[in-house]
């Protein structure tokens, strides 16, 4: 399968690229470096995207930013980042993204562990991780020609401890490794609308 | 208590009029009517409904616009109707509101069965419902001085069906009067994080 993976050159993207390269062919995207570039927070560069890219079998994201801090401080403008990324990002690549995806072909986007076990400082990834579950959830039912979408919600990620450690006691971190079979199961399994939780 | 119910004027807003009426006081807000006007898709407008309520016990927000039609018609542009009502409406009605809500005051948001039990067309107000929910549960843990926060999930009102049951085939519509019930529970009571499913 031909598969688009926005987000490859990120900790998640690389061991997604690790896990589907053996038998597929990966069009790395992203912001800066990669097959393509695309910056998902513009429709315009999303399109673009795709004009360049052509049909293919399965989109993949794992990019999407969001702000980590206090409620306390989480404006409406700050807690636009995670709108415009995460969640709005996320969302377009699939509202964009529908006729260049061929006859059964997939979407798989990515939410995290916040929106079921929320942290502190992490609500407004929380908000987005809901928001695209919900769409994911959503958009199975109506997306034409067999075109599934699923979401993976990963834990904490091992290799993002360093940074993110602190705002996660007690959570047992996991391998990207680990998380990179759940968008395998997604791309090359038959289910749809689900969230694929690896915790 | 003295509470702000935005959306007071609509058929779910004034059901929760007619239910916490009796024993509070009741500052009813909406877009063009109401004790204070607001506009929710406008931080400044909502800043301004604050300073001219001062501090309340509770908020309630029973209003919400999102555009309904199927997926293949669901534009980045459409979508935005939802994002900047449903869901970032109601959430800044929190993020700018914080100040102004007594100890042990509460807000309750509104999200509704779609999130859990999709229908076609509705893929924009499921994702701002499950945003809204997602957001709820996180920042329950960080409000301060005892501040809850909780959303009423209601299924398809009887009072709506003459324009949305079309879009709800099989659906057992409840009464505007039964949702409002939710709402009660949410300010009288002492749950945080919750989600009232009224289905």
């Amino acid at each position: 399968m031909k598969i688009i993976v926005v987000g490859a050159n990120g900790t998640l993207g690389k061991a997604i690229c690790d896990e589907l390269s053996p038998k597929h062919e990966i069009i790395s995207a992203g912001r800066s470096a990669g097959d393509v570039t695309v910056d998902i927070t513009s429709p315009q560069s999303i399109r673009a995207m795709y004009e360049q890219t052509g049909r293919v079998d399965a989109v993949i994201c794992a990019a999407g930013d969001a702000y980590f801090g206090r409620l306390e401080e989480l404006t409406p403008e700050r807690n636009e980042i995670a709108i415009l990324s995460k969640l709005k990002g996320q969302i377009n690549l699939v509202l964009l993204g529908q006729d260049y995806v061929n006859d059964r072909g997939s979407f798989t986007l990515t939410t995290g562990i916040i929106m079921d076990d929320p942290i502190v400082g992490g609500v407004s990834s929380a908000m987005a991780g809901g928001a695209v579950r919900a769409f994911v959830q959503a958009a199975a039912i109506e997306l034409p020609r067999g075109i599934r979408i699923n979401n993976v919600s990963p834990n904490v990620l091992e290799e993002s401890m360093d940074s993110y450690g602190p705002f996660f006691p007690g959570f047992e971190p996991v391998p990207a490794a680990r998380a990179a079979k759940a968008y395998r199961k997604s791309v090359e399994g038959a289910q749809t609308g689900q969230t694929y939780r690896v915790y």
